[in-house]
């Protein structure tokens, strides 16, 4: 990671639109409060398009987080109209951001219906459904093409177990369809396979989406480590942050080539509530303690994730999407003085 | 319907393997208990590859259901082997049954963590995801076929809202991953908007596949009818199944071409416990249900539903996969009790 004159960590940060750029401030104030060693390079979604990138993200934002090696990044709403691609897409393609890694864990005594979520779901982010190639065929018959490769499942499968050995995860579960996709679920299985006989300590096992979707909602506690193709993984995580109460109080990260790694908050820009100072900072919060953990500084990172459970956990300093009445920045100081 | 000399309407049973004849049998108590004028013919899975059809179902099996235009199916393990054709998809292609409809509620007394569903999937069964057309391009690259057609899905909307408004529903939301499939999905959408206008007492809605997951585990009782392509009615049908209990709980019914109607249990065959007396009817007397439903006998259909929610109610007749103690016969007589 680069690191400036003063033994700082250089990090690209993307406030993004709507109540972003109000979250971004509350991580950019607890990082202060708990001295972390991070420089923000802050860049903003443009108002046209860059050519080299055919998107309102600028080259010299892809640049700078390539060179940081590391980011976070808020809400972006990708304005409408044609010719260019979405904003996260362009991320996932540009940086080649091939696993996103979503810890889901139930929040002490905010009540859901589920109690007892601990698990992990990680998603091939680079090909399967989103191929982007669809065709029609005649009139009225339209196709679209699913692609897995034997490079970017291994690479995903690796990762998954790699962070399940890291982590004190038992098991990995390979999410799949191949009792009807034979070929191109089939494939992601027998990679996932080949990987996990390089990890003999993790029990690893194959489920099928339909049945697992059946099996996260009557018990999630059955699951640890979730890797899969990216439609189920689209599908599952969010079915997983609905269990411990929505996007809003879940982390994702982002794994890239050359090691690069970007935090995002999955929620949308909540256009109603920007500006006013009514956002629920929780999952840019929960998705920088994800940052830090990839950069190794876990004592900053647990010391964060500590504050923020504890904040939510109180109860009387939530923001008013978990029932609260708490502003961005009350609850943010409440964070801060838990650290 | 054809109806034999006695005026009772010809019914194919295909009781299937494992629990498929102990549910059956428990059908057919409930069936004379209740005076249904039902005269059923039986069919089993062949212990050999019918040529006509490519796999263990006989050609004799598929004209009765083309004959009778109504049937009702336990579960059917497809023997292992290569060169056929699973019998659920055989069932599917060869009888044309495009509409797969799973009501989905809970049930009085049968606690889970919901208390609140109520709605009906309606997935579309002959295409998309399903096409079987999968191809490796060069090693280690292997791409699927999802196909989309606007008849296909002119089809199965039109029965959506066909059903929305004969059963009292009061929206139908179609369910889409059209942001990324822009074509495939897109075409589904264009479809569903199409018939929606000619129905302008039902709301009509649209949700993205990821986010209605995350409100279904949220909160079910915002959704009615539910209608979407092949493989994500596949998984959010066993989604659902699983906020009430799961698929032992759960009644389904196809839809086909020429008006057939095959109402299935879609558990499985369950070989551990299979002639033991302990498997719960529930699922298959439910589908019987939604095939007298179709049928047009809501007098017979309803008695007998009555009768099974009153059963599980009660809570001291339940089977040993709900937690209770009683035999399939035990459970069964008191349904006939409950009459
Ligand atoms: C916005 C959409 C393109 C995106 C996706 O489908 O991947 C979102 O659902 C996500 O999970 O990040
Ligand atoms: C067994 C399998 C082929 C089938 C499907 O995927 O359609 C099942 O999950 C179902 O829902 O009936």
């Amino acid at each position: 990671f680069s690191t400036s004159q003063t033994n700082t960590i250089r990090a690209t940060l993307f406030p993004g639109d709507g109540i972003g750029p109000e979250i971004a401030e509350s991580v950019k104030q607890v990082f202060n409060a708990a001295e972390v060693p991070i420089e923000w390079e802050e860049h903003y979604v443009s108002n046209s398009v860059d050519p080299r990138t055919n998107s309102f993200l600028t080259w010299e934002s892809l640049e700078s987080v390539r060179r940081n090696g590391v980011g976070l990044k808020g809400p972006m709403a990708t304005p409408i109209g044609k010719g260019h691609r979405s904003l996260n897409l362009t991320l996932r393609k540009e940086l080649g951001l091939y696993a996103n890694v979503r810890p889901c864990f139930s929040l002490p005594g905010y009540k859901t219906r589920y109690d007892d979520v601990d698990l992990v779901t990680i998603r091939e982010n680079t090909e399967g459904e989103y191929s982007g190639l669809e065709h029609q065929v005649v009139r009225g018959v339209v196709e679209s093409l699913k692609i897995i490769t034997r490079q970017a499942s291994l690479r995903v499968a690796e990762y998954a177990f790699h962070y399940a050995q890291t982590n004190g995860r038992k098991r990995v579960s390979a999410i799949h369809k191949a009792n009807i996709m034979r070929k191109t679920d089939g494939l992601f299985l027998k990679c996932c396979r080949e990987v996990a006989q390089k990890y003999p300590d993790i029990t690893y096992e194959e489920v099928i989406i339909d049945n697992c979707c059946m099996m996260l909602v009557k018990n999630p506690a059955l699951f640890d480590v979730l890797v899969m193709p990216n439609l189920y993984g689209d599908i599952i995580s969010d079915l997983c942050a609905g269990l411990i109460g929505g996007l809003g109080l879940t982390p994702s990260c982002n794994i890239g080539e050359a090691g690069i790694a970007l935090a995002e908050a999955v929620h949308g820009s909540a256009p109603d509530i920007a500006g006013k100072n009514l956002a629920n900072p929780t999952a840019l919060l929960l998705s920088s303690v994800a940052m830090l953990r990839h950069l190794k500084l876990d004592d900053k990172a647990n010391r964060i994730h500590d504050a923020i459970l504890k904040t939510i956990a109180e109860g009387n300093h939530r923001t008013v999407d978990l029932g609260g009445k708490s502003t961005t920045t009350e609850f943010t100081n409440e964070v801060c003085d838990n650290l």
